[in-house]
Parts: C-alpha cells; structure tokens; sequence
C-alpha cells in the first residue's frame, strides 16, 4: 500500500526524535511554528494548483525541515506520515 | 439517482472504520484537520473555476485521503456521500 | 414579475422538504454548512464578475444541491426564492 | 445637485416598503443579509477598479435587489439614495 | 506648504457641516460608514500602485462623498485635510 | 554605518515634534492611523516584490507623511530610524 | 551538515546582542515588529514560488535586520539558526 500525493503535496515520514538530537539538531521553535526533520516519502506532480503553476523541488529522501503543526498525520501499516504542502517546507538538511 | 459535482468539485462515499482498520491504516489528525478514507464516486468538469483555470486530477475509484471536516455531507437513497473541492483531497492511497 | 439575476448569481426555488425526502434524500450537513435540493429558476449571464471571467454551467430546470445558508431568500408572489453564487452550489442532482 | 458614482458604484434609491408589499413581494432574508428592493439612479463608469477591469451591466431606471447593510446612506435635498458597488447588487426585478 | 499624494492617494478637504446642511444634504450612514462631504485638494499619480495598475478618475475640485473613517487627517497651516485613496470615494456631488 | 533597504521598503528619519509644529504642521488621526513627517535617507530599488512589479517614486531628502505605526524601528549610531514600506506613505510635504 | 533553504526562504545566523550594541547599534521597536541584526547563511532559489515569479536579492555574508518573530529557529550542531522568507527581511546593514 502506498500513498500518492496530490497537486503540491508531499509525503513526509518524521525522522525519530533520538536520530534527530544524535546528529547534533536540537529543534526549537516559536509557539506558532515548531519544526521538526523529516524524509520525503512521495512527491506531488505539482502543476497546475488552485489556478497556479507549481513546480515541485523537494525530492524522494530529502531530509527536510518543515513545522510541526503543518500537514496531516496518517498511519498506514504502523508507519507514521505527514502530509504537507511543499510550501511548508522550509529548508533541506544536508 | 445521481449526484454530479460542479467545477472542482468531487462526489466522494466514506470507506467503512472497519475495512479502514483493516488494511491496517490507523488516522489520526491535529484537532484542524482529520482525515478519512474515501472513494472517487463522481469528479466535476474543472476548468474555469472562480476565474481561475483548474484541470481535475482524480479519478473515478480513486481511494482518497481527505479531511473530516471538509466537504458537504448529502444521504442519496441509504448511501452518505460528501461534496469537496479537489484541493481538500490530500493524497491517493493505493 | 421575475427576477433576473446579475453575474454569476442564479435564482433558486427550494424543494419542498416533502418532496425531497419521498425521493429518498436525506440532507444532513455539519454545523458549518448545511445542504439543501433546489430548482435553477434563473441563471445570470456570468462573464466579467469583478473582473474575473465567469463561464455559467447550471441550467435552468436543474436541481442543486446548495449551502442552505448561503445566499438571499426573496418572497416574490407568494413564491419563496433563494439567490446564490454559482460557486455555492455544490452539485446537480439527477 | 446629482450624485455621480465613481468606478462600480450605483447610486439607488429605495423603494418605499408600501410600494414593496403591494406588488406582491416580501422580502425576508437572514441575519447575514437583508434584502431590498430599491431604483438604480446612477451608474458609475466601471473600468479599472482598484487594477481590475469592470464593465457595469445595470441600468438607470432598473429596479434591484441589494443587501440593506450593503452601501453608504445619502440624503440629498430630502430623498435618501444608497451608493453600493454593482457587486451587491443580487438581482434586477421585471 | 503643501501635500502631494502618491500612488492612489487624494486629499481631501472636509467641507464644513454648515454649509452640507445649506445646500440641503443631509448625510446618515451605517455605524461602519459615516459619508462625508469633501472638495478635492490634490489627485496622486495612480500608475502602479501595489503592482495594479491605477487610473486617477477625481480631479482637483470635485466635491466628493466618502467614509467618515476612511484616511488619516493631517493639519497643515491650520487647515485641516484628509489623505484617502481613491478607492474610497463613493461618488461626486455636482 | 548605513542601511540599504530591500525591496520596496524605505528607510525613514522622523522629523522633531519641534521641528514639525514650528511650520506650522499639527498632525492628528484616529486611533487607527496616527501620521507624522519623516525624512527619506535610503530608497529600496523597487522591482520584483512578492511577484508584483513596484516601481519606487519616493526619493532620498522627500519629507514624507507616514503612518506612526507603520514600520519597524531601528536606532543606528544614536539615530532613530523607521523601516517602512513604500505604499505605508501618505503624502510628501512641500 | 547544512541547512539548504526552499524557494523564497533565507537561513540567517543570529549576530550575538553583545557585538550589535557594540558596533552602536541599539534596536527597539513595536509590540508587532522587534527587528534584530543577523548574517545571510544561505539563500534559497527563488523562482517559482508559490506560483509568483520571485528573484532573491539578499546575499551569504549579508548582515540584515528582520524581525525578531519572523521565520524558524533551528539549532544545528550547536548554532543557532532563523530560517525565513525572504520578504521578512527589511534592509541590509553596511
């Protein structure tokens, strides 16, 4: 089973919180916006989006930064995901 | 009797929580934004919409991740559908 | 006497609820936004809508599936009538 | 003295509710939005409105239907008018 | 001394309410927008404002009918003017 | 030291009460909008803002009319600077 | 390990208060806006942004001031850094 992004969607899988600290990262964030590393799992085809026209540069297994709050969260086959907009990604982490 | 959606609009039949739980997929959400599983059961036209030019990417049997919240709910002969926009659909599972 | 509407605004005339539930319908919405069957009375020529470009697809004879708060009830010769937005009118149904 | 509307403003004047409810029409409407009958006296020039192109499509004499929160009251030498934008205008009454 | 507008702006000067009452205009309003009498002082360029392209339709020596609230009154040489944009002149009284 | 503004924003030094009423200027507004005079010291160069095309008609040495509230301050070598963006100004006082 | 901003976004290294007052530098302002000095680390691609065309002007090694509840901290390998958009930031220190 696989879940297939829409539009400017992608899908994120949210890097464990020990691998993130074990690398040295430690996240802190305004009230509004807490940010958290993630792995892109499925990119959208982007194109035309409410009228306009998106093009998608996040890539499969991109380790990104995106806000906590952004997105949905779905489980399938015990594997947490998060659904984002790309716009909601703010930086990739090399 | 049937139902067809507008613009970029999407006629969609709720998945039943068993045959969701079933395939192993366990939804949860931010208190904003729940999302549920979804049949494709009817796409609007697109095209001009709002002034805006939107082309419909989904299809009819798609299986969707939409949100709970979004969307008309509308009981055709026994049948519960819901009326979104395809911008409220998230991503396909398949 | 009639009622012509401007831009995209169409004239509705509500389904008795008798009606609508002989046929099998039943309307339940959330809180936000509650459904309703109406006729298409009248449609409005559409185009240059504050200045975006708007192609009118209902029909007159059409029945919609509309906000039931949405719009402008109007009592003209004893006859009740609802006027909306194109855009708020979710479905056809058939 | 006359007034003269600027960009996509019409200046009405309201027609007496006597004169409403003898035609036969009642008007009724919701918290959000009450109806009015009411004679479009002048019409702005339309054109580029705020960068938008706007062609106006009411005409002096025509009788309309407009929200009564819609618009800025006048008195001038003793008749009230009421200057709203054609896009609360909802519906011309033949 | 004196103020140029830029962009879309006018300035305006309040007409006193003993003369608007002389010439037998009585202004009322809703509690959201009090309309008031004003002879135009100095007309902005309009062009491009805020990336839109704005045409200047007033012309110095109008008398104009406005919100109350609209603008920010400035006191120069104990005159006092009001710098609205053009946007929120309703119509010309003449 | 000195600061270049991005964009379409202007930097601004605000001219002394003293100053200010000694020609004769007394500046009041509604609590929404208080103005006072400014000086501009630096232009941003305009062009591509946010995907719209500003074209900057302020020059260095204009005194400005502005809005108290508009902009950020910034004391550089003992001097009281504001930030603002270009359409937060008013008028230009001669 | 580095930080590789998206589209119109700007990865800035916070300068630390002690050498901002130092260079004379003191930054005050409103409830809204608190501006704070910082150095460009990195700056995104620009381009399509959601859908508007944007061109990045700001520079790595740029000193600039922002405001101080803009954008995203993220702490790397024991620095601090402010992810934001580009238009966040106000003006350039030289």
């Amino acid at each position: 089973m696989k879940l297939t992004p829409l539009a400017d969607r992608v899908i994120l899988k949210m890097v464990e919180t020990e691998e993130t600290t074990k690398g040295g990262i430690i996240l802190t964030g305004s009230a509004k916006e807490k940010p958290s590393v993630a792995e892109v799992i499925s990119v959208g085809p982007g194109g035309n989006v409410d009228g306009k026209d998106i093009v998608m540069t996040v890539k499969v297994g991109d380790k990104v930064i995106t806000s906590q709050y952004a997105g949905t969260k779905v489980t399938l086959e015990d594997v947490e995901y998060v659904v984002v907009r790309q716009n909601d990604i703010l930086a990739i982490v090399e």
